[in-house]
């Protein structure tokens, strides 16, 4: 008897679960549409269109932030949660509860209206933001970036937060973190860092003037679509256009878009740009496909996202290993701009290390250098203690203090990330989480696949794949950084793995550096 | 007292159209974010992205049709229509509550359900078009066609009709237009057509073997948007692109996008669908400002849309005037393959008259023999007097005894329009609808332009621009293609100004047709 009322609600559960799965699907959709409206805008979209796109990416994301936080959702999550409990952690069911409340939760707190004007803003600001970085013109920006940042506070206060402001923004983009344990890693790093680059400051350069030859921009797109075909990104379930900022989105698992720029006088931009984004898009590609249409087919955390990025861009793109294989590909393409080029200089030259001005170009040691500088920039800007109008000013600064560079305008300075463009405050930090992620996991897979450095020596990556679809790819949502990393190598977040590769890596190049 | 009572009335009145407003403008913005979605299906969306596509084109469909047809909007339109009557007939305030009136009570008698069911079922089918038409294999689309034919019956009927169930499908795309009227106009057009077309059958055909020669794809679309930025396409609040069949969609009156295909053996097949889709574009980007994101931000129906493509595309694109100024740059970028062929016998070869397969590229005689065929099989299929399944018999039957041409394949035959891929039934009769209007406003705009001819004739088009700005573009959706016809030329649709374009044109070139 006892058994046959248990079944009934389990039935009753299933009916419940199918509710909430074919709302949650209506809400996916919604907010995949509007994914797709803001890769146009990004790709092909005539300036004219701005205004009407911020309207249409406005209503959509109030719908779906409406359709989620309605009160149906918040009923059938209490319903199905007891019964979730009982399934196992990370079956599709218990996960899809978990995370759908964990999301509702956030989303409940914030009010419609709120939402829509910051998707309304962001889209605005995005356009307005491009030809500010164009003509490094930050005066026009500015207005803009002032709204941004009040929406963001907004945000963060109908959020709450226990401790730093800056935690109610940064969870939405790495669930868990905090600001303050971010600001003991890169306490760690950057002494760590700082001690390697001023090592390596007193050693001789590598020559890289044979990056800025000309280099045509169809052959550097055929070659960077080649390597990401051998990478195992799959051209029937996605496609790569280019965009000012390069970037990464997905409409499903079947449809991945990458963006990248090329730059006819800069080899390593277009080639690098395409590569991490790649290391994205494997992993929107790599979801179970049981997730299709759910709130779990998404990255883990912005985190997790960037270890896929920055594994397959660094830990295999700028590897001799990989070298070893595309380098004589590569001249066969480039043989004049090449030309007395040998694979050990190649391979020195886009590991160089320098400070240099532009985040996404900058090498592995610096890298979190400028990180930091938008971490600090973000915290300060958000508790008040910098204003919008003294940004340039205070990068400038900090550039100068950080990397002992100072940009020559405001293009290549403040205004060359997309990011708050978009109000997204908070996101920054989550690419030196990734990294130091990236450096874990690729340490535990070396171990688990004996033959990968001969693998990708020669090309050959679907080991690498497999293990990554299996470990932390097909799990979307399903489990967190923290989550995924203890399951894998058994230990939480940490530097070491991180740091000790970079030592190898730069000492191996520049000799002792301790 | 009154007078204030009044005004009070009507404040209370202006409260209610802003409610009208903002209620459809959340339709709109569903609606141009579902148009932005098509149009990537079609351009550059993966394979694998269709599935997903489906369903999110479906839930934005029923989405915009469930907000459209809600109690509300009914309520308010009741409350406003008295208030309307009172204002100026084509104001927009009054157009804008009179042309919602007609589209809610079509849209009411549609169940959501349909609605999304044909938007999914459309998505669908129409990715295995592209493979049917592709491989010319009838058989993958059939099932997809047969599904469609049930749901446009299933609409029909949901619709009702007084006289044939073809008039439910109809309106939607002519408001106020009948299948017995196009029999009857069809039938005046059949008989001089016919007769046009054997007098030509008897002479000499002009030689047009040159276009086949290889054309560069890049110059060929170079050309293409040098003509279209002339006709005054703006291309900051617009773009082109490429896909299999052209078509032409705005998601703003500032973002619209055509787009083209390019054959490299065949210089007319991009040329003039290039010229053909910024006909449309022009009207899509010529709506009054004030118009943008309500209902009223459209072309009146597609009959006038096709006035609009035909008239660039034929009454201007195919005219000797302007290839007067246009050839000598087209033989400057195609010098080889346009070798020793004069303007005369380039301008006889773009009006080769000649009964051929392909709709798309058929000249102006026999382009509406293509015409009355499709609208015959879609009366035969929609009232069950022929099965989907032998389409391609009765397709191959009716082209041989219209055009005495046979297609050797299904690709080049039954499946080589995309329409009813998308479940369109009843819009192919409007291309011939819009052919006569065309010929109507030209005439039309010749008298009121007396320099019209020298202007063509200097690639100078913005005094026509203007002329069909003003008259025709800038209302938008306020009136019908009655009362547009009516204001301009004092007269309803008529078959004579089009019948003596083509006497007159052929004359021209085939000698005495009578």
């Amino acid at each position: 008897m006892l058994e046959h009322t248990l079944r009934e609600r389990d039935e009753h559960m299933e009916e419940k679960l199918h509710k909430l799965k074919s709302l949650l699907a209506r809400v996916h959709d919604l907010e995949t549409a509007a994914g797709l409206l803001s890769w146009d805008q990004e790709t092909y979209m005539p300036a004219g269109g701005a205004e009407a796109r911020a309207e249409q990416v406005a209503t959509l994301g109030r719908l779906a932030h409406e359709f989620f936080t309605s009160e149906e959702i918040g009923n059938l999550l209490v319903s199905l949660e007891p019964y979730a409990r009982k399934l196992e952690y990370d079956s599709n069911d218990a996960s899809l509860v978990r995370v759908t409340r964990r999301d509702y939760d956030r989303a409940i707190k914030l009010p419609s209206e709120l939402v829509a004007e910051i998707a309304r803003t962001g889209a605005l600001a995005r356009q307005v933001w491009k030809e500010a970085k164009e003509t490094s013109n930050f005066s026009i920006f500015r207005p803009y970036l002032e709204k941004i940042v009040e929406l963001c506070v907004q945000k963060a206060q109908a959020l709450g937060y226990e401790d730093r402001i800056y935690d109610a923004l940064l969870d939405e983009y790495e669930p868990g973190m905090k600001a303050s344990r971010i600001e003991k890693i890169f306490a760690d790093l950057k002494t760590e860092l700082v001690s390697i680059v001023g090592a390596i400051s007193v050693c001789e350069k590598p020559d890289d003037s044979f990056f800025h030859k000309e280099y045509g921009e169809r052959a550097q797109w055929d070659f960077g679509i080649e390597v990401i075909k051998d990478f195992g990104f799959d051209l029937n379930h996605g496609r790569q256009d280019v965009s000012a900022h390069p970037f990464t989105t997905a409409f499903s698992i079947k449809d991945v878009r990458l963006t990248t720029r090329i730059q006819k006088d800069y080899l390593p931009s277009g080639l690098f740009s395409t590569l991490h984004e790649c290391g994205h898009g494997l992993y929107q590609q790599g979801f179970d496909l049981s997730l299709e249409r759910t709130p779990l087919a998404g990255g883990a955390s912005l985190g997790v996202h960037e270890s896929q990025s920055r594994l397959w861009e660094n830990l295999i793109g700028r590897s001799r290993l990989f070298w070893n294989h595309y380098y004589p590909r590569l001249k066969e393409i480039f043989p004049t701009q090449l030309k007395g080029v040998s694979l050990e200089q190649f391979y020195q030259a886009i590991n160089r290390v320098e400070p240099s001005l532009i985040r996404v170009e900058a090498d592995e040691a610096t890298y979190n250098l400028h990180i930091m500088l938008r971490f600090e920039l973000e915290n300060a800007l958000l508790e008040g203690r910098v204003k919008v109008k003294d940004l340039p000013k205070v990068w400038n600064a900090k550039m100068e203090e950080y990397l002992h560079v100072v940009p020559p305008n405001d293009g290549q300075g403040v205004l060359q990330d997309i990011h708050w463009s978009q109000a997204y405050m908070g996101y920054f930090p989550t690419y030196s989480l990734g990294n130091l992620m990236s450096a874990q996991l690729f340490q535990c897979a070396t171990q688990e696949i004996p033959s990968l450095p001969q693998q990708i020596g020669s090309g050959q990556f679907r080991d690498l794949l497999d293990w990554l679809q299996k470990n932390v790819h097909r799990h979307g949502r399903k489990l967190t950084m923290a989550e995924l990393l203890q399951r894998i190598t058994g230990k939480p977040l940490e530097a070491q793995s991180y740091l000790a590769y970079i030592r190898e890596k730069y000492s191996d190049i520049y000799g002792d550096l301790s």
